[in-house]
């Protein structure tokens, strides 16, 4: 296979991401706390040869209004680092990726449960690095409010510096484990991270060693700024919301040609926008599927998510009417202009734009055949908007059989995506290299 | 079965409890990253109907001196929440516990992950409550210096009291996944936290249901006033080191004397002693494990751990001459007790201090045949001095092999142990009863 491949992973959320998929005649209403939903959800993913799986995370019950937060199935569910441990131990290939916020957790917590996670699996660890942004995860970590946009990216930023250091705590070769000599592992090989920053200061050694992978793959989805910045001087993989190739292709040159400034090639970082897929064996099928989607949403709930996604409450403002002017917020600054574009673009009144969003939150929902489908994954790979995809089926677990048993077929066929794992760990999926310790010694940096 | 039962919880610790245990030619010495044999650990233990299998944890590498810390076998093994939460895809039955500290911790994110290791389990799940007193972990959270003994006992009770909380934060029913109606939770069922406390400050509600069991059953092992004042008022086990049966009757005769004052029964808090058993099918096979363990060990590493455990560096005191008066430090008051009254009753040099507390951390240690342990569990169990054991093996997995093929049989056949299980949680095995949620409903607490 000398021809370049995509990357698939498959973004897994409870019974879909479509708001009301769990009212889904298909969809199990328990899943957020139904394990055997998630090792088959994770197994057919692997059997698809997806690159890995992807848990999205935050820390708290979001604030919806009183009549509307006990209609939304995406409530109460698995801790994500918890339940890609237990994933470990039912697949054998597949990449486990899980979010982890930067601005409530210690760096030594998240580096060593990563660390675990990478030696459980064998090498299939990466981590969703984000800051949160909102009071309502504020509020249960003794904040009355979340920090600013700025400092949530310079705490963000040290937090990524002390996690790597920390994974590079101890050399790959520093466990011996001679049992005659009685030499467990060789203390010079053993490296304290000695970090006093603003945000944190962590002595380290960390207590485990350096994972399978070197450092587990790191990944983001930030999308201002200060986010491709970011992204640029550290992440491997960024998912990320485009609504159009145009505006894919936009973003794919930008976060590219930051690489260079930080000494890092183009192919360092893959673009992985999200897709949601509605299959149907026809083109009418399709559109079917989607119409009774939609059918689902209770509008209370679609406006509610728009609100939050802008945070903004519109629910006074009238449902047939325009999407009005919307304030700066010092929230997630990038998923708000997606949606506000979206509403310009197309001129959609609150409903209309509510019941966009509410099928797959802004990402870029694709109604149609197998091949219609994989026909513009394929001119998205080609014309410069992505490296693969983050594919978010509408309803779980018959939106992930779908893709895999129709559109993966199609795109191995195009000789575009793998038909078997080539190596065994994530990073070897994604193309990544394994980095050296940042202590590692002259011939260590030559082999 | 109307008898009274005991409880046998399995102590999880890589290659086994002795200082020297990984260098045993039984033992595997990659065994802190080594899933597979947690995973045959697990099983075993399961298999001998323990309650429980049970993990420490430490945030940090220990300062031990650089010509010592290279020899300890028991540094670099995977972080506990994770590895539970990969054991609970392996097993049934046995219970799952872990260890996680109130000290650099935050509530929120614990009362989560045990929740969901509960969920993950089907309400198997347990929290080793501890507060951390070391510098060693202080300086990889933001310190110089640990907390102060008072301290951290203040900022674990404020803790326990959000964690109990958050995981009250959903009734039992309030989950309705109504797929016709569209309602998928009662807001009316959901409670948010609002604590604002000394230490803490935490909103909720917390995101994740309430769990199986209520409450993941919490344990302690603080054996210090404050420590035995804690576990009277919030712990449901205890987990303790008691070297003879007249110091395990004082202890339990007190602990359990302290449990009126807190509303509870006797019943509410099982006592369960370490003990390190060497098991010989006859007492001379017992007494030639025992000598070739203590064989292996380095006693500059025997007296690295006793320093490390009295807080106190004996590494200039002549090996053959007395225990010198150790003053009085802020970390671990109990264990240190326990160290220096056991050299003071039998007049140990430190050289024969270190090896005894080298083969089991200072734990009871009992050498002999199945029928001779078997009797001294019986005896401490009967006369008041236990409801069951925290079983340490000396090494692993041979040690637990040992003790589930020839002392369970043996404790069987007294009607002392279960020979099947009776319910499905951890707290069914322990003969806990199920804590209604402090906002249940008149008819619910009835019912």
């Amino acid at each position: 296979m000398s021809q370049r491949q995509l990357h698939l992973n498959a973004f897994l959320l409870t019974s879909g991401h479509h708001v009301a998929a769990w009212r889904h005649p298909d969809a199990q209403a328990d899943a957020g706390l139904n394990f055997a939903h998630f090792k088959r959800l994770a197994q057919t993913a692997e059997r698809g040869k997806f690159d890995g799986v992807f848990f999205a995370d935050g820390v708290a019950v979001w604030d919806y209004p009183a009549e509307v937060i006990g209609r939304s199935g995406q409530i109460g569910q698995f801790e994500p680092l918890t339940l890609l441990s237990a994933l470990s131990t039912v697949t054998e290939h597949i990449g486990l990726i899980a979010t982890a916020s930067t601005t409530y957790n210690e760096p030594y917590h998240l580096a060593r449960k990563f660390a675990s996670i990478d030696h459980l699996s064998g090498g299939r660890a990466g981590w969703n690095l984000v800051t949160s942004a909102t009071d309502a995860e504020a509020r249960n970590f003794n904040r009355e409010a979340h920090l600013d946009h700025a400092v949530r990216y310079e705490r963000a930023r040290e937090f990524y510096n002390v996690v790597t250091a920390l994974w590079d705590s101890w050399d790959d070769d520093a466990f011996i484990r001679d049992k005659q000599s009685g030499q467990f592992f060789d203390a010079t090989r053993l490296h304290p991270t000695h970090h006093k920053g603003e945000h944190f200061s962590v002595r380290g050694p960390l207590n485990i060693p350096r994972p399978v992978q070197g450092h587990p793959v790191v990944v983001q989805a930030g999308s201002s700024e200060a986010g491709r910045e970011l992204a640029a001087q550290t992440a491997e993989v960024i998912f990320t919301a485009q609504q159009t190739l145009e505006d894919a292709q936009a973003f794919y040159a930008d976060v590219k040609s930051r690489l260079a400034r930080y000494g890092r090639t183009r192919d360092a970082l893959k673009i992985l926008p999200g897709i949601s897929p509605i299959i149907g064996r026809t083109e009418a099928e399709a559109q079917d599927k989607y119409a009774g989607l939609q059918a689902l949403i209770d509008p209370h709930i679609g406006v509610a998510l728009l609100s939050g996604q802008l945070g903004f409450d519109l629910s006074a403002y009238p449902l047939d009417g325009p999407l009005p002017e919307v304030p700066e917020t010092n929230g997630h600054k990038s998923r708000r202009a997606l949606v506000i574009d979206l509403a310009r673009r197309d001129g959609l009144t609150i409903r209309q734009l509510a019941l966009r969003v509410a099928s797959a939150r802004g990402h870029w929902t694709v109604v149609g055949t197998p091949t219609a489908i994989a026909d513009q994954l394929e001119l998205w790979f080609r014309e410069g908007g992505a490296d693969g995809f983050n594919v978010m089926p509408p309803v779980l677990p018959t939106g992930l059989d779908d893709f895999v048993d129709l559109v993966v077929p199609e795109l191995q066929r195009r000789g575009l995506f793998r038909t078997e794992y080539q190596g065994t760990t994530l990073r070897e999926h994604l193309g990544l290299p394994r980095p050296a310790s940042r202590h590692a010694r002259p011939q260590a940096i030559a082999a």
